[in-house]
């Protein structure tokens, strides 16, 4: 998927929803663990009630192995299943030595074929450019995540600028903004001004809102641009809306306030 | 395992080797591929050939993704046919925001009963410390990479001390050596003094001699402690000592050869 496939998707449809799929086989309906393969039945429903109003689907990768093999085959049978001009995003934050990173690239990006992945940074430059070296497809690299651990080395001053920027200035060298999106939590929104003069073009991944307690208004006055160039995610609050027979209607209807939200937000700052 | 056990496993076998299982299909010799499964079936032979000369296994979950849900079945049936008395690491530099990193811990402590498992600083202490709840489980922290680019944010100074020795000061508040080690590149033997200054009890994961060029006797002479303190990685220079029938004898005694240097460098340094 291009940059501007994702710009037009987005104006299309009027949203920048990423679901996260994170699906813990304890929360899903009851009526559903009676079917053979539960999590992919709970996440077809989710992708069923949802596909119109969202523009990606990240399933975090921790969920699925914590399954065992099996879990890996729901997640085969979930990215099948959902539609090809959504885009969809293994949340893996892989890394590791040359070789090693080109084999994740493979699994990921061939064997599951995501278009993108999310990759850890701290190997640097020979850990992040294998998964570059593949047509079409992106890396979304951890610059200032959104949690509380964020503050132990993200926001060191290394030396002189805070580790997450140098991070950005060092990377963007690597892959233009067509191959290569940054991940900035929601919770970290008055960050968003300095890193938009760092990296104007580029996609973010904006993790956070929801039950992390991001704000949305804060994350797009501050992180909009020419593109949108958001993509924010929303894990638990959607879907786990419900645990009834019937959740898909809480789902949809809570994607639908969120989508109606950003709507708004696109027509007050773009 | 405890501290205690793995140093005397050290003195019992002087050795401090541990074998990396990095399998690639296509690097296995001809006469396994027929075999129903060729992964599992090599790494059998491996451990068979070598069981009594190392202390650890450390298969890279790169090699097992890479192969889709088949892989990681060949991966649990590697890991039950190693002796319990031998160390197991699950290379797979993972880390999350807390609730994704736990589930992490469960499918790597639990599903597959590893011991140990490679972790990513990045994301700083809540993403780390779900990995120190489970009991008689380690957590190795990737510190000091063996590749170059290792350079790129590692070495940076972050600040006034380079990042990865902020880490290590950081994080060894977080748990005791019993509990925690940290990776350190082979070619980075000219930091190990320094490292040893910050924290002379630890464990030191070390990947990188072999292949990849670092050399033995500079990391035990930096590195060593009192209990050795060393976990030195070799993975395709032993794996792939051969690709003939009978490639077990090269594997043999390829691993032969670096447990003799340890041995010797142990009564030299310790």
């Amino acid at each position: 998927m291009t940059y501007q496939d994702l710009y037009t998707q987005i104006k299309k449809k009027k949203s920048f929803l990423c679901i996260g799929l994170d699906t813990d086989p304890s929360r899903i309906p009851g009526h559903l663990k009676r079917l053979e393969d539960p999590v992919y039945e709970f996440n077809k429903r989710i992708i069923d009630a949802t596909s119109d109003l969202c523009i990606a689907y990240k399933p975090n990768l921790a969920f699925y192995e914590a399954l065992g093999p099996e879990g890996l085959l729901s997640l085969q049978k979930t990215i099948e299943y959902i539609p090809a001009d959504i885009f969809t995003i293994a949340d893996a934050k892989r890394g590791d030595i040359g070789n090693t990173s080109e084999l994740y690239a493979k699994a990921y990006f061939e064997k599951f074929s995501f278009d993108a992945i999310t990759v850890n940074p701290y190997m640097g430059n020979d850990s992040v450019v294998p998964f570059l070296q593949f047509k079409g497809k992106w890396v979304i690299l951890l610059a200032l995540t959104s949690n509380e651990g964020s503050m132990d080395f993200q926001l060191l001053k290394a030396p002189g600028k805070e580790l997450y920027k140098q991070v950005i200035l060092k990377s963007k060298d690597w892959a233009g903004p067509d191959q290569l999106m940054y991940v900035v939590g929601a919770t970290q929104a008055e960050f968003l001004r300095e890193i938009r003069v760092l990296i104007p073009d580029h996609f973010l991944l904006i993790p956070g809102i929801g039950a992390q307690g991001g704000d949305l208004e804060s994350v797009v006055k501050n992180g909009i641009n020419h593109s949108v160039g958001l993509i924010v995610n929303s894990s638990r609050s959607i879907i786990y809306a419900s645990k009834e027979e019937g959740f898909e209607r809480a789902v949809r209807q809570k994607s639908q306030e969120i989508k109606k939200e950003m709507e708004d937000l696109m027509d007050k700052y773009l």
